[in-house]
């Protein structure tokens, strides 16, 4: 037989409660094969939103600060960009004209901060943004702004057999520089936002080369069509924080297999923020209603969580 | 230090000689940390063709016959296919029409076949199929077609800390259906062929349903690309068997990392078919030209393997 759960300091960073007692509960259940409610391991797929589920995203998407610092730094070599919108406003950083790009600027700030090299150059790229670049809300490396209580849950689930995927709007190739380090999520546990990439022949080598052509927006439906296509398997664990997870919330609770569905809520004004609406990310409303009406587990980062980022 | 890849009964169906002693001596040294070819266990990534190269695909590509047998139990339900042609050849089992197939009626057949049900309505469909229809020609379960040298390179390979993906041109539902089961591959680890899904809402639950538009024909330089999109790292072992994997064996050489890539060549005219040129899945032409250039394994199915299929 399995071993369950341990019972020692599980989820320290949690308070004790509903949503700690029910987590601990689904979990100790599923590994226990002597349990109504146990979960073969092979099926034991967790899946997780990014941006505000794991990490912080207001006010400002972390993926809008990299590619901001980026075309600051590709700048030099593009001397246009100084007269030119939408780059002229980072260039000048030009708060209030930044606050107003439109999704087609958004789009061209993007592409021309984030394609026409390899997957591999970007991940270089991103990484060494990752190791040096501070927050400047939270004065610390973005990389510390991610949610400690959650952490632990994704170790938590790991140590008792599960395997954890983001399902994320971000971008993949973004996620993929530092989810490894930092929630122990490997590049092939990560579904995200991408673009196409084409293969070409540079010095007698097969290169890969990221294009400005979408492939997929991972968001709302897609989520569940990109969990069909890359994982294979209905996921019996799934947390989110936004309307834009809430078809996969609703495709994982639709399982006839156990399943647990966790609803992230912001309302720590004083630790992080209070908002159920987000510029770039859009709202939390039908998510609200429906994990009040089908039981999911409503987290409140204030009363739930006993510190929001690691030390 | 780790366990280097043990000693007794490695590969049994595998005749000594270059081939299996270059395999076993990649693995070795990727396993001991004091080999300047150590990988650390998280970049052990293997990638197989599916169709020529773990399983038999001559005289007849196995889904092929998987959807004319299901064409034949859908009938019932499609009076109209009677006097429809593709259906109409099918179902009266005229062979010279079936022969001449163009690539549009494949695709009528295969949306017929394969679309407007769930992902896993589509499964127990093609689980029910493998659990009983027979190979015409080998006069067993097709689950049983499969080569047992290979099964035995990826329990070897698993054994040894890597994770073995499929990345074929097959249908990644139709794949999935059977290779957990028979390879040890989960869903999860299966790259192929897909057509896009939509989410929709039946009876209040969240159901996709596979739908005709192609999401991706998983070949040639596309392989590349999945591989980038769904693992994101590149690997160090692929192993296929005809031109429309030569992208992926590329790919996989060109790292910078030790890297071991392998050639199935189907020249067993007695215990299989000795071919260069498939009717559906193109040629080996250039992969033998590169293999030889480049010094990768090129396995004789004839001479290297003690036997084609498992007992």
């Amino acid at each position: 037989m399995e071993t369950t759960g341990k019972t020692v300091n599980e989820l320290p960073s949690w308070n004790n409660g509903e949503a700690k007692t029910r987590i601990l509960n689904f979990v100790k259940n599923a590994t226990d094969s002597a349990s109504k409610s146990y979960i073969p391991p092979a099926e034991r797929i967790a899946v997780f939103d990014n941006d505000g589920t794991l990490w912080n995203e207001a006010p400002m998407l972390f993926q809008l600060n990299f590619t901001f610092d980026r075309i600051k730094n590709l700048a030099p070599q593009h001397p246009e960009w100084k007269t030119q919108q939408p780059f002229k406003a980072i260039l000048e950083n030009d708060r209030e004209t930044m606050k107003k790009f439109s999704h087609k600027e958004l789009g061209l700030l993007l592409a021309a901060s984030h394609t026409g090299i390899s997957p591999e150059e970007f991940k270089a790229a991103a990484t060494q943004w990752f190791d040096t670049a501070q927050h400047p809300v939270y004065k610390r490396l973005y990389t510390k702004c991610v949610y400690q209580p959650q952490l632990e849950l994704l170790n938590y689930l790991r140590e008792n057999g599960f395997k954890n995927y983001i399902v994320s709007g971000g971008g993949v190739d973004f996620m993929r520089a530092f989810a490894e380090k930092t929630y122990g999520i490997p590049p092939e546990q990560i579904i995200g936002t991408s673009s196409k990439t084409k293969l070409e022949t540079k010095a007698g080598k097969a290169v890969l080369e990221k294009t400005p052509e979408l492939q997929s927006f991972d968001d709302r439906a897609e989520k569940v069509s990109n969990i069909n296509l890359h994982i294979g398997r209905r996921p019996v664990l799934a947390c989110g924080n936004s309307d834009g997870d809430l078809n996969m919330l609703q495709y994982t609770a639709g399982s006839a297999t156990p399943n647990l569905v966790i609803l992230i809520h912001h309302d720590d004004s004083e630790r992080e923020m209070a908002y159920e609406k987000h510029p770039v990310m859009g709202e939390l409303k039908e998510g609200l209603t429906e994990a009040k009406a089908r039981n999911w587990i409503l987290v409140s980062m204030k009363n739930d969580w006993k510190k929001v980022f690691p030390e």
